[in-house]
């Protein structure tokens, strides 16, 4: 990969503050997934790292990391499977908690979302404290499945959310 | 298009019964988005009819017409642009609300989320009585955006979800 001729992601990510909650700086991708060359951009180095390594899927965790696995499924080749808010999935699943930068909340898969030993990336949008891709990664583990790879678009690097994926590979587009 | 070599899509949604209330028989997607050449084949086919037509943005509804949306994004080279369940975007928005096949609800969009007169497609995973495309219709063309089509995965022919959306293209790979 060359860094020449890449675009400037981060001028496309919005602060809005005090979202949802008073004192919350929210990173509002939608300029970015809306932007058509900065949004296949995206997707294109998400993938990177993991062209042409056998993966079989994308797992995405709801809502935002929909739109990122999806098309990063879409680039390796690999299906899109996505890990959601708890009772929303139809079939038996594996459930895991976790707190949030603000709240709490817990989000499940399938049972039998992946294959025994297949390798999976997880993608979500926003590495914030670290707590749902933990809980996401548990249960893909749970699954059976081998993580080869964690990749947010945006990475709050000052909330320290690399500390609960450790042992990862961990990739990021955009740091704060 | 060729209608040969078309991989059968239909056989990889499940039937759950009775989900998410009694009497609903849920159609799960789920198997076709994590087979890898389903999904491709499902993007590929919902992206056709607006190849090279100068599609803008693809609009897709919260949470599972994100996958789908993303996707057909990046095989367009347009931008996706999320539409949500109420309170979850962070700025100014437009809001519509609808009936549920059970329940009711409530999406929005950003007021900027399109530019007037940017040619957007709407994808969204079932058309099932047609109340959610339609809510979403209306905020996009509130916001001045040109709507070419509307493409759904699914379609439940006998809640006549049509009947909500015409006057538009419609599309849908699977009949039910």
């Amino acid at each position: 990969m060359t860094k020449t001729a890449q675009l400037d992601l981060k001028s496309l990510v919005k602060d809005v503050p005090d979202f949802p909650q008073k004192g919350i700086i929210f990173k509002d991708i939608t300029p970015l997934l809306a932007a058509p060359k900065a949004f296949d951009d995206a997707i294109t180095r998400l993938a990177a790292p993991y062209q042409g390594k056998g993966v079989k899927a994308v797992a995405g965790i709801e809502s935002r990391g929909f739109l990122l696995a999806a098309g990063v499924a879409l680039k390796l080749g690999a299906g899109v499977v996505p890990i959601r808010k708890k009772g929303k999935l139809p079939r038996a699943t594996h459930c895991e908690s976790y707190d949030l930068e603000y709240g709490k909340a817990s989000i499940e898969a399938h049972q039998d979302a992946f294959a025994r030993g297949d390798k999976v990336v997880l993608v979500d949008d926003v590495l914030a404290t670290g707590g749902t891709a933990a809980a996401a990664l548990r249960i893909i583990e749970r699954i059976g499945a081998r993580v080869v790879g964690v990749s947010f678009l945006i990475e709050l690097g000052f909330l320290h959310g690399r500390d609960k994926v450790k042992g990862y590979a961990v990739d990021s587009l955009i740091s704060y």
